[in-house]
């Protein structure tokens, strides 16, 4: 049975306040803080309207190779990587895979995707497919995949090689325990040691965005209300007022 | 009037039991079989939650030669060779089309598919895309397709060349009569000679199935109930007693 | 502060001529015209059942170069293009941007489309993403695009360059002006000089194709009904009688 | 054994006209005879400074489906298709080859290409790969592929499946006994039926290339000689004059 | 006639100084000035062994659009702007183009570069291909090219639109007048107002460089030799000593 | 400093054997005991008409993120990991390098492959780029590349990542200490253990391959010389004897 290195969690609190930035503020800021790109290109969302944040437990595909994997003698079902990364989800965590953008290898079907939902899992995120999406589409648990196919993981050209280890995923370097925040946008990889600061750059939002988008909608001038220009302010302090908020 | 050669049916037996499987065991069950990859890559369900099945009429697109075609002088419509495919429709059948990968041709429009439509057509698969999809959406044919364009079918790169031929199709070789089986997860092409042993290698489910899907879901763990452990099974067998059943 | 050229815009009749023909029929026409592909490969209807048609404002990117271009620098507002491009947005208008079909730029955001649905704007159409869909989405504003992205437009490798200069958008080159039309089929530019000619041609629709319709949705034989056939034109005449119609 | 059609080879006169004129005048002189595109994209020359023209002898790959081919049972060697295409062979012929782009498969290897040497053959275009190119490549057999690889031509996901039926190769569609004309610029198709006026149309040169040549290559200005200008004419004369050559 | 743009021509000390660095040290020194990729990705040198360095004369292609630009009518040849871009061309000049990266497109021919030679023009590069190869390779003219097609440049997609315009270039901005230099690595762009700084950044060599290239080669240790440790230092003085040189 | 894994070496005959049979027999011979594809897909030769074969040493590289490698603080030379894979070459021995088919990073330069070449490293395979060619392609280092680029190989979107672990590259996962064979054709991975038995049945050649390929070359019939038919065998014995040796 193969050895899983098992991955520190986050505090939950650290988790809560990625998840409220959502993926977009995440992305920018890691920008403005030197992290060019922390967003994984290729698997979409596709269960619209769903957002996640959680640790990540990492599953690494490689080309297949017959003499190191046989699908014919996968008889042992405690061989399979692909469960033992199922076998380490716990509630709120996140499985990220790297599938190396196959569209022709179905990862998970409907008994591991339900096991996953019934362990709490708080999404998934393939740089590849799933299969069996008739089932698979009903269970509710939030995805970031590249497309869906019939066939089975190791029916083409893929074989499962490890569980916990870093791997690539859309373009991203994923380490396990990373928290990975995904939205419609995709899904974004938050360092854990730079989340703290992410959370707290992203506070420093602009007190005035209710009011702008306001005067934006109905028609008002990009230059005067956004960002909101000193011509505005008085406009503005007048809207507070009459809200009954304070500036 | 070219002469386009008839396909032999399946029996209906035969189609049935192949929809009732569905793609993802229909391609896993062949993959056992010897059959690599018997799905269509490319072309995916537009139709989302719709199934079918059904014996293939096939197309084939090839590049458009301007001595071996001429769309201006295109006035005779029977020598129009899309339409030689539909005028073969019966119903239940299934509509699959090489355009080679192309996004910038539309291969039927809303009057062609209501014909389909009218016909009791089973689906269409196209490797490449349909126009006029404002229309063409509302009919409710089921679509396993790579997209939609405005452009009709040989207005750039693409002339129709022969019916009901050999093709490939997202990288599968289709025969004429060739069983295709295509729901959410993508088309799969069955081989009429192998239906007979796929529908019966499928048919060994496991008994267990539906009670190790409600224990997974209650978050019971993966090992002991898929596939259902010996140490399980007694409770399995309580559940079924309970519910009424036997093993 | 950048001097933007403006765009003369057609008349009204122009557009809402060319919005009630729809793109399958524009770029058909087009195309019977000499013009090969007015469609724009690569940006897809992300407003599923929305159609527009306007005159085409244009944003270009090219690749970021940081002597020419840097965001940490990019502190005052009036200098960034993207803002521009939306300064120029009346009632009507269609923006439409060469993001160089870059999926890890996301060009506008909550705030920008807001904007831009204030001040009416009929639709957008990159060759690239849009971020912060979450939000975006809501608008309401129909959109045609490649696909979405956390990121911000100039994170990874592009740079706003020009404002209503022509440019190429999914394979197509847009002159400032020209009239967009999009619907569920795609985009395409139908260039002004052209557009009344497009209009007529247009016009010449085939009286029976109601009737037609009906027939192939009743299982009509193609070669009868569509084109209508001689031996079919009195049944046809008997069916506008009786719906009280003239031919 | 399979029953392959043979193919009406062209006038020896218009292979050698075709290949007099080589392949830029030809592709340019059918583009304008309205053949959009006679260039067969992606197979580029491997035997630099060669130049061969012939008619098609054509052999088409399919994606490998393992119900219709075995390679483990293929025993008989007379059921390999790509040795019929060479037994069709004969001196001046051109084996053209839809390999389906595929890097992965080599149709043909050291002992099949001695066979097409010694036959006479003029050269082999294909849409993919060769094998065994340490050997082959010192046969001097003009070759236009997309590259090479070790692996025989069955290995991975293809199967011969016909001799000299149409093909499409490189984008371009090719009939059997089409004219193919290769050089350092790629390989074209020249349709049977157009050779002669396309031979004859390429004739209409100009008398005072040479020389226009001569002067730019000096520095001249390209607006006084190419196309010669009216204000060069004299002088075009006295040059002709000191070669003692007439204009 | 169209109004073409000139170019400011850098001092001729300045092209020298970044011809005599090469690509890979123009490159890397760019980069270490916050230019993160100067290099042009797609062109490769077609000419094994040339190296050049000039400013930049640029032409732009854009698709095709038949109201735009039709070739049967493109009689005038002063309106045809490819030959516009070489008019400009005086000695030591490079022609930048950005043909879209098409391989359908041959833009230049054997008179147009002859005439570039001709000039005393420095080298091309061309994101797309050139045609006439079996002559244009005679010429000697340094190339960096995605390679040859028969056709010519506007006989599929593509139309000249702009000379000395900015261009995009594999992947890279460059403005008519910035230092192109290239050789066997591929082309980079260097902008002007950088190039002193270039020339100047790069000049910190390491003078004990050619001691440490003989002792690697001869199996020296690379921790001992590159960079020079403080341990080889002695070796090092003793080899300069023996060379007669001076540290 | 990183503790780096050192590799097992096969025994010297072993790397002889696999040799002397060369990329395309060992791949065949592979694919024949069930490894389908052991061919790495996109390095191609560099350097024509060399051969090597040697054991595996591998570098890793990975989507470079800024929070886990800063190129700017990289100044401890033995923090940089692609040095560490050079430290552990030996005569004989392959480096093998997943760069992620990037085009824009070039691995080694001058300095790193002359201590490769000094210590008789067998050959190179690059799943990428190499850089400072117009040098590195004068060392006479045997070298299968995509290609060759300016830039170095931290300055846009890698980062090295582990030496001595499994890679893919090519499409095949590569173990270290297998056995790399690589020629014209490209380059083969063959597992170790494999080794003995590839080169056992490889050895089992048809004693009358010259003797058939001499007739082939003179034009003789495919059929009756490849492979040698029984009507044949006279005439091979006759050849036999001729040339004074034994069947």
């Amino acid at each position: 049975m193969p050895d899983i290195p098992s991955i520190k969690r986050p505090p939950k609190r650290l988790i809560e306040g990625i998840l409220a930035i959502g993926a977009a503020t995440a992305s920018a800021t890691l920008a403005h803080m030197g992290i060019r790109c922390a967003f994984m290109t290729g698997p979409t969302a596709w269960t619209r309207g769903r957002a996640m944040a959680g640790p990540a437990l990492t599953l690494q595909f490689m080309p297949r190779r017959e003499d190191l994997y046989d699908e014919g003698q996968y008889k042992d079902v405690e061989k399979q990587l692909h469960r033992h990364v199922l076998y380490q989800v716990k509630a709120g965590d996140v499985v990220v895979i790297d599938a190396r953008g196959d569209m022709r290898s179905g990862i998970f079907g409907e008994m591991m995707m339900t096991y996953f939902k019934g362990r709490g899992g708080a999404g998934v995120v393939v740089d590849g497919c799933l299969r069996d999406f008739p089932h698979v589409g009903q269970l509710g648990v939030p995805l970031w995949i590249r497309g869906v196919t019939p066939n089975f993981h190791t029916q083409t050209d893929l074989m499962p090689f490890a569980v916990n280890v870093p791997i690539a995923c859309g373009g991203v370097t994923v380490i396990p325990g990373d928290i990975i925040v995904a939205d419609d946008d995709g899904s974004v990889v938050v360092p854990v040691k730079l989340a703290e600061q992410v959370i707290k750059d992203a506070s420093v939002h602009h007190e005035w965005e209710e009011f702008s988008r306001e005067r934006l909608e109905q028609g008002g001038e990009l230059r005067r209300y956004y960002p909101l220009s000193d011509a505005a302010r008085p406009e503005y302090e007048a809207w507070l007022k009459k809200k009954g908020k304070k500036a």
